[in-house]
């Protein structure tokens, strides 16, 4: 696949309404897909949808998941068309009518085959940008994974080939009769934030926060670099 | 359905692993769903899994999603058995080893037969508890749907009947070996939090910001009262 070729648009990507949200850049999709942090699965299981919260990473053209070996929608992906949604809330957009109210946000619909990943280097890589994506710079501060941890871990790729993409930003949009209203219409920004860190309580104390700790602490990850996760910062 | 029954624990929401983090309670389940702004619907269309994000309110044991009556995923929910799951990040943590770091969280997932609502006061109630859920107070601040409005939206009810309930906090569980590392391990806590309200450049000056604006901004969603969604409180 060319990475500079847009997104297919597929009938099932292709947004039936609010067209104008629609973003069929590439580059639209990487920038919500390195900002999330969680991802929601879906899988069919027995006939019916099954949508779980998990970790992700991204190399190149690959959106990569894992989990458990034992968990059962992860195997599930692994063989089977799944869909893969991040959603970043920005803001409670607020009317002067209860139906014009909406959100500020930026979401990726990934459609794709699952493909659960069994060769060593692609699945070290998938793990590495899974735990490079929620904090950047810890891969290589702590003790990697050993033979007996990897067999309990799966690993799902899905391909960056059909997917969506849907922003919106801005003030409410209201009918024209309503600009005359009294009440009070605007955005309510809102941000996923960080803290400052609470150390282990095993810890010691002669062991330092890290600058990759404190370089995320009481930010909002809208400001925080994101995961290296392009090819080229992978090797 | 007696509110003060456990959940049902069928083999679909049974947890096949983490036992210790599933709760059957139900005011854990209130507690999740209340909490949460947005949720994942999931659904099956043409044998293949959508998921897509969407506001929703609860209304005693039925949880209500809305959305545009040409929204497919939500019309497809109408009649079909989907999955509803919420998820809230509370920190990331950072364990000594790649493989024991996880993430603080409360999640929901919810199983259960879509239907489409139909009835208008129930629609109203429904719609009511959706604005509600984001901004308390915000509904009887604005402007009631007209008719053509409401025949623009789609409502569909879930029971909370099939569900289960994951949280984990606390710092890291690592290997006892792993005790001994350099390395820093601990939690980073996250939280959504509210920004500083930001006038529509349309809004006249002489309108001030109401009270239900000023006290969400500059706070965290989870220091913010609960919508109010139970039955006693939407009448």
């Amino acid at each position: 696949m060319r990475v500079d070729l847009p997104l297919s648009s597929t009938p099932r990507t292709r947004l039936g309404r609010l067209r104008e949200r629609g973003r069929s850049d590439r580059e639209e999709l990487y920038a919500v897909l390195d900002a999330g942090m969680i991802c929601h699965l879906g899988v069919v299981i027995d006939g019916a949808p099954v949508v779980l919260p998990t970790g992700y990473g991204r190399i190149g053209d690959t959106l990569y998941l894992h989990g458990s070996s034992a968990n059962r929608s992860l195997l599930a992906a692994g063989g089977q068309q799944v869909c893969v949604t991040i959603t970043l809330l920005d803001g409670l957009v607020c009317a002067r009518s209860v139906f014009h109210h909406s959100m500020n946000y930026r979401s990726a619909v990934v459609l794709g085959a699952g493909r659960l990943v069994t060769g060593a280097d692609e699945r070290l890589a998938a793990l590495r940008a899974v735990t490079q994506q929620l904090t950047p710079g810890r891969w290589d501060h702590v003790r990697p994974p050993t033979r007996k941890e990897l067999a309990a871990t799966a690993v799902v790729a899905v391909p960056l080939a059909e997917a969506s993409v849907k922003v919106r930003t801005g003030p409410p949009s209201d009918d024209d009769e309503d600009y005359a209203s009294p009440a009070w219409a605007g955005v309510l920004p809102a941000a996923l934030v960080f803290g400052q860190p609470e150390p282990d309580p095993a810890l010691s104390e002669a062991i330092p926060v890290p600058d990759h700790i404190t370089g995320m602490a009481g930010r909002a990850r809208a400001d925080i670099r994101p995961a290296p996760a392009a090819p080229d910062r992978t090797s």
